[in-house]
């Protein structure tokens, strides 16, 4: 059995899920067809989106239903922007996901729009000050509510504000947060703010129980949005396609549980981490937890140990039997350094010299003393291991 | 019970799609993960790709996993005009989906795309010597396999050679012909084509028993295409986003027994459909069967009920407890007539006058006997509502 320390990553399906996904296949139909059979599963994908709208603090019209985070993300970011004054610039802070940072690159490379980069502080938030700065005039500006390597959270209501003074449509990427930070869309974009400040929200499903595949976009009924996908006209016109009445259904309830457990998973979740980080300080003196202490993300451990590469110890928990991430993207057999670390000013080695713990539902007690019992051999290893490559010719 | 006539619309999930899609979740894992959690994910995810390939007559590395027919088409059509010359037109056969019209509307309206319209014949079938005209100097051809509303069937394999030879990129929209017509993109686009001929096909997974929300796009490895949705560079850069493993394997368990059972259930549908037809005939002899009578998907009819509206005919059913479909969108209460009918040839009062009968997997001689039991009624009910209307001042 696995240790399974990347939830992150993706999480277990939820029963509720697995069950609302199998009973909304008792009603055949296609949502937009106008027979009874398709009107039946219109009225099941109009509950999922009430139930995702109370969620997500918005309205249910403001919910379109998505493939997941990163067609969420692509969408905002690209819809907003292809629908305003191709001329703006957009404003990105440093250590956004992958998904944000290549749809703005794509922008830039073939709509040559042009990218205002905006600082992390020490602890990878969003430098609130250069933010704002960097504002006025903008086409768009993207954010995260929490960022999803290091696990420090972010000032979405304060991010939105400055948005709507600077009359700047702006994205949340939310996925991170989703099911531990409460999520409030309607009060972070406050009253009149028309078609500027904050317009779009990214969720995705398989980060809380819901399948893989499911996800959301908020989008403000005043915002102007170009679809990535034309053709039907279903979901305001904004995301064509056959609505997957199912996949709703199944995340709108992984979302009222998440929603109803918050509190006291937060705390569990809390207490789980805490023993992690505290483990890990007395078993490896020199390890370093990387993002805020205090006001991260409940499951989220991050920890450089100098001298080690991440990859590395990855492969060793691995082998051990347990699960864990380096939070950033490897291809090739190459370890990439993490540009969130880079972010937070730390150089390459240290960028690569990362792991992400993450915890989530199914986490145990068992589960940190299964890692913490690893970690004296794997660090043992994974130090030599580097040291001898750092002597080789 | 309802006696479910649109099966073109959606047809009921698949018991082995069903079960692959609860067993891909019991193993936990992001594909993208490197640990073996992931790994074993990854593996799932490979061993659906190997079988969809082969019910499409592709290599493993063209199928691209996506989020269903319309994100399919849209990547295949934005995405090969986009990645190539932005002067050349493309190539738009009348009658084609919603969504290739809608894409390729977008890129007109938004990049200037040049449209260069091929008619169809009376019975729906692309003009062969019309389409291969257009081609030359174009960036972009498409082509639906067999015609959703119609169901008359086109020539792939002429298509693709035409395309071949004028060296213009071709996208085959399969979504309607999936299950039923065989597929086999390889010989389709045959040998030596390099980065021109047949380029990219289309399926949805929900046309034949795999859950909405699945679909693929076969890429072929010699293409150039722009994606919509950046971010991790997951399936060749093409679909960025965390892969829907357990889609993939519902999708891939799904067509597995769709090819298994095709030759046996085609013969099945195609007399059902007969009986269909000549029922209709002999209970109303003004009806007129559109498309090809022969050369046809199996499961379609499409008649035209001359003096009629479709979208009457359609509530008058529903309330029989019979979902059939106008086969056309349909907003705002305002029955729109058929843009494929109308590419018959046919008037406007003609193209609203029609239905679309589908059968599938659980239609049975009990649907056809309801069906032609209620059809007099109706029918009466229905041409005395439009003579009435016509009738009033």
């Amino acid at each position: 059995m696995v240790v399974y320390l990347d939830h992150a990553a993706t999480t277990p399906l939820r029963a509720q899920a697995r069950d609302a996904w199998l009973a909304a296949h008792e009603t055949l139909g296609n949502a937009s067809s106008v027979h009874g059979a398709g009107q039946a599963a219109r009225r099941l994908l109009e509950d999922a989106r009430d139930a995702v709208a109370r969620a997500l603090g918005c309205e249910p019209i403001e919910v379109v239903f998505t493939s997941g985070g990163t067609e969420s993300i692509n969408l905002a970011v690209k819809g907003l922007w292809l629908a305003g004054d191709a001329a703006a610039p957009i404003v990105l802070p440093d250590g956004e996901h992958h998904a944000t940072m290549d749809a703005v690159a794509w922008l830039s490379s073939r709509w040559n729009a042009a990218i205002r980069p905006v600082p992390l502080d020490a602890v990878g938030r969003i430098d609130a000050v250069a933010f704002a700065d960097a504002l006025p005039g903008a086409g768009l500006a993207t954010a995260l509510v929490a960022n999803n390597e290091v696990g420090t959270r972010n000032d979405p209501a304060g991010l939105a504000a400055a948005a709507r003074e600077a009359c700047v449509p702006l994205h949340l990427d939310a996925v991170a947060a989703l099911g531990t930070v409460p999520l409030d869309f309607a009060s972070w974009r406050g009253a009149g703010a028309g078609a500027h400040g904050l317009l779009a929200m990214s969720v995705s499903g398989h980060k809380v129980g819901a399948p893989v595949g499911t996800g959301a976009l908020v989008v403000s009924r005043h915002a102007h949005l170009t679809p990535l996908a034309h053709g039907g006209g279903q979901q305001r016109g904004l995301r064509a396609g056959t609505p997957d009445v199912a996949g709703a259904a199944a995340l709108a309830a992984a979302l009222e549980v998440a929603e109803r457990e918050r509190e006291s998973e937060t705390a569990r979740l809390e207490a789980l981490r805490d023993r992690l980080i505290s483990g890990i300080r007395s078993l490896v003196p020199s390890a370093v937890i990387l993002g805020d202490l205090r006001d991260r993300l409940p499951g989220n451990v991050h920890v450089l140990f100098p001298g080690t590469i991440g990859e590395t110890l990855l492969f060793l928990f691995d082998t051990a039997g347990i699960a864990v991430s380096t939070g950033s993207a490897c291809q090739a057999g190459v370890a990439e350094p993490s540009h969130v670390v880079l972010a937070l000013g730390r150089d390459a080695d240290d960028a690569r010299a990362v792991l992400r713990l993450t915890l989530g539902r199914t986490s145990t007690d068992a589960d940190v003393d299964a890692f913490l019992a690893a970690l004296p051999e794997v660090h043992r290893r994974g130090s030599a291991a580097r040291a001898g490559r750092a002597g080789r010719p």
